[in-house]
């Protein structure tokens, strides 16, 4: 029984204490905000959970084994500081830190305390991105040629980060994920329009290694909801649309035949493929649940995380890479990772 | 009464033919091809017309006023020379020419002879265009803020020319078209999976003035046939489906307000309007016809064409960029203009 | 302060519970349930509530002015003429009972009693059919020509009512909502899959005044779930669809024109008309929410419910009559009204 | 090489003529038409085709084998009647005949003359309604419960016939088709909102054996257009849209499992099965070009016709019947069919 405890009731805190309080291998023992009023309506809720306003006391709970940061980012990096070096296990809500420095100190410090630390890229615990990597490394859909997202909206427009840190750690995580690769540049460009110096519209262009791109558009400025990620490969092509609630994948038994050997003189030969359509049908667990019940598991029976501190740092690099490209026009900007990439296959 | 001769019965020639023919105000004379199968085909629908393997016989004819050429690309600029020289007007398919030097020296040539040039830029004559050109110049969609446009299928893989020749000219005509403005640089960036050195997916990147982004996503390697625009603007935004057959435009009455003063010491201000959607009806009148008559119009009446030589050369500009961007990977290009704008307004 | 009691804790009373507990006009005092189970979930989410095994304590409370009957629809009669005897005001849980008898005693039985007795028939809360209504009765949509239903999905199988009693309610509460107006006949033909003796599919045929028919299909076997609303008028349509959750009306501005007068020799002139379309904007409100409070201010302000004892026992009689049809293998079977429409314009 | 003569030039004959002429295995030799006009433009699109405005100048024809008549419904039966007897093979637009009796006529008289007859029901040979067969009768629909059909749009209204035998000669043929089956029996309402007599809005109800059954809805005045037949079955369940371009059939493997044994003490056991979607690819040749050659087979290599005599002939039963229904307020009306049904398999 893992006891846990949550710092930061805010708009996904609840759903954190709501998941870690209804799992039989998880018990939440205290939780903390600055607001009086949330902390009363999370009692209401849960009339056994301890609450206070001050983070440091369940830092300093010895019976507490777990500590969840669910507050704004700036603060993930001095909370998560203090809860490691007291000890305790911890799950960041994405991104991992404001910083590629931040997030780097505290990688070292978890794993010079031997602790767990992991990251909610909620995405990788979906059925749906779960079976697109199995689809991918079953071979099913062949060389994967290039990726194509799709992350746009009306709103909500953040008060201090752009629209890439906002929407874009989604496609990244999704995408190294799947892929079990990390992208090595970032071209990005993007626009303010509604708020002075914090873009709202962006293109990202990134490139994995063998030879294998990925496009991803982000905006708070479309007037449809649109959440769509097309992999095209050399053997089957897949659309994913998380918009959709019964019919989020839809693979394309068609494609590009190209003969292989060919020489100056004869004719290129191209054979296009089309065939059926499948839609593949998906659990439809709640993926928050199998991402606590994930942590759980990581702590207690020494699972690799799949959503790791190595796995959220990755996905920090090549943010920060798509922020300072988007600063120089399109500059393309190699990114340099200091550990060896963690397997999630 | 226009006296016509059509080079080229391939593809889209005879759907010349057969609009040039239908017309009240025009006659196709002769057409040529280098093929007597195509020709004797011609002659079968149309019993009165004049067949040629050798298209001088079209340029030599005192009879033909206007010659119209539907062949490859690479043989636009000498046939439409000798046609312009030998004092004809001349209607070429899209694009103008295949390098930016055929373009002007065409374009010269036409002024010289004072003869209408008109480059086959056909989606400037369908209903759905000129209606979001109208909306835009109406002020019904404000300020436009940026574009972004899909035109991607499976295939048709072409022999010479990349994507960004086959399939952008499109895209830039339209918003060329609709913003009646040009842009001032462009960033591209593609790759080539199946046939080495002809991209076959690419994603551009062009400045319109007044900070009006642009970005157009082409390619030959995508499960499904896509031809999107979305134009957000500060007023309203819309959504143009060319693969929709009843409701290609979909205008949306919501947006960003954002109160216009506000101080440093004052939250900033947003509010989101939701609205109603609308659904006009548009004409179905067949586009080509419509630009067959316009070309009369222009040569009888001393219309401007909409898509006349400037557009098209326009068009060529910034094609030619991209392809020079998309060798530099993604360097971001800037466009030259030798003449002003030609208002299409 | 409208002093609420709840009896039936199941599946959709603490729906009413959440809503009666959060307006601010009404409390809820009591609630009663035959699981402790049940009632020690409410208790916990709700811990000023009181909480009983017994119904009679809620009807029996001098401090309880009306009772909430979400129980299973057999004991709708018994329960109700209880509470209505001890002077409450009832709300019932769609259908008001499980037979016409039942429903003509509690209807007298409130009469007599001066009491408020409203039907849970919730559509007629919600922002689409309270617009379609709108559009019908401003003359928008011309005069109502037909209107056709498809109410079908895979499941829930019910264990003790057919299809007709579980899903046509609902249309048949719209449809006499939006026309004001009850159908004259009913006929209806169904079939048993399944289970023997429940039938799972059927097709209800409904005559109304003025010529207006509507066909309703009801199904539990279908693998779309499709909840649609077709409403064709002389002067505009509209499809009303539930499922979508932010396009649920479309009003197409077409139909056809027929002239007026026209004799024997003149060829019979029609006209089609093909419009836009437009899809208004709806309130997202919780009808629910609208329901309960709704219910209160007919008890305080002696507003006419909406969805009163009459319109329930509207719907109870036309379900009556489709269910003898069916029976009878689609005879048209009159219904007779005992008391004149009640107005809900 | 069938050598054939086509009597009507108005909408339909032309695509006939063009099916005809472009086979290898037959010959137009013929065209009739009561519009000169009409048979002006044949000649011009068909140079060696000999025109007539005496539809008996083919008849009468010594070196013309067999006649295709695409002229108005009235006209079918005297038509067919003297080609027959002239012994002559006769193609027939759908529907056979304007009555049962013609019907039974023509029947008698191939017979006695043993000449192919065949009816232009041309959905019989479109790729998506011989896939649904197949599935069908390979078992993995499973036992067929029933279908439910819509073919509604706006207008076009016919001057002589109402909406029924306008539209639901392809349901009836589709359904029998698939089923390899006849509806034993047919209910149908209607309306007549336009023009006064001529239903414009009808709903029929067919029991087919094994007590499958059928609910087909037509209507001429209906916003969208929509062609659509749903098949459920006790294993799957499909889907098919006509005006779906690419995705017409989608296949899906859900449905309800029965408990096969149990008794009255015991909990009727149900259970749903979810599964996959899958849209199969099929095959895009021109429907009208493999009935035309199927009309060939049936002459020259005594092929059993797919849409002979005797399966026009129950369409006309099952229409006349829906129409009696229909005047007598939904009826149930019984059909007997004379002969045992021809198998299509």
């Amino acid at each position: 029984m893992l006891r846990v405890g949550v710092i930061g009731c805010g708009y996904w805190g609840p759903n954190l204490i709501r998941n870690f309080a209804n799992l039989k291998t998880s018990k939440v023992m205290t939780c903390a905000d600055l607001s009086e009023e949330r902390l009363k309506h999370m009692k209401q809720l849960y009339p056994t959970l301890n609450t206070t306003t001050n983070f440091r006391e369940i830092i300093g709970d010895q019976e507490i084994d777990a500590v969840v940061i669910a507050t704004p980012v700036s603060s993930h990096y001095p909370i998560a500081r203090e809860a490691l070096e007291a000890g305790k296990h911890v799950f960041i809500e994405k991104p991992l830190a404001q910083s590629v420095d931040e997030g780097r100190k505290l990688l070292a410090l978890a794993r010079e305390k031997e602790r767990v630390i992991m990251v909610g890229h909620t995405f990788v615990f979906t059925a749906a991105v779960n079976k697109i990597k199995d689809l991918i490394w079953k071979g099913e859909i062949g060389e994967v040629y290039f990726i194509s997202t799709s992350r746009v909206n009306l709103g909500i427009f953040q008060d201090d980060i752009n629209v890439v840190w906002d929407l874009a750690p989604h496609d990244i995580s999704i995408m190294n994920y799947i892929l079990n690769a990390r992208p090595t540049s970032v071209s990005a460009i993007g626009q303010s329009y509604i708020r002075p110096g914090i873009e709202d519209v962006a293109f990202l262009l990134l490139r994995y290694p063998q030879s294998t791109i990925a496009n991803v558009h982000v905006s708070w400025l479309n007037p449809n909801k649109i959440r769509s990620t097309t992999v095209v490969g050399s053997k089957k092509m897949l659309v994913y649309d998380d918009v959709s609630s019964l019919e989020k994948i839809r693979i394309y038994d068609k494609g590009v035949t190209v003969t292989p050997h060919y020489d100056t003189f004869g004719e290129f030969q191209l054979s296009y493929r089309y065939g059926d359509i499948s839609i593949p049908r998906l659990d439809d667990a709640e993926p928050l649940k199998i991402e606590c019940q994930h942590f759980v598991d990581c702590i207690e029976n020494g699972v690799t995380p799949r959503s790791g501190g190595t796995h959220g740092f990755d996905v920090l690099l090549a943010l920060d890479a798509a922020d300072r490209s988007m600063h120089e026009h399109g500059k393309e900007v190699t990114i340099d990772y200091p550990a060896p990439m963690e397997s999630t296959r």
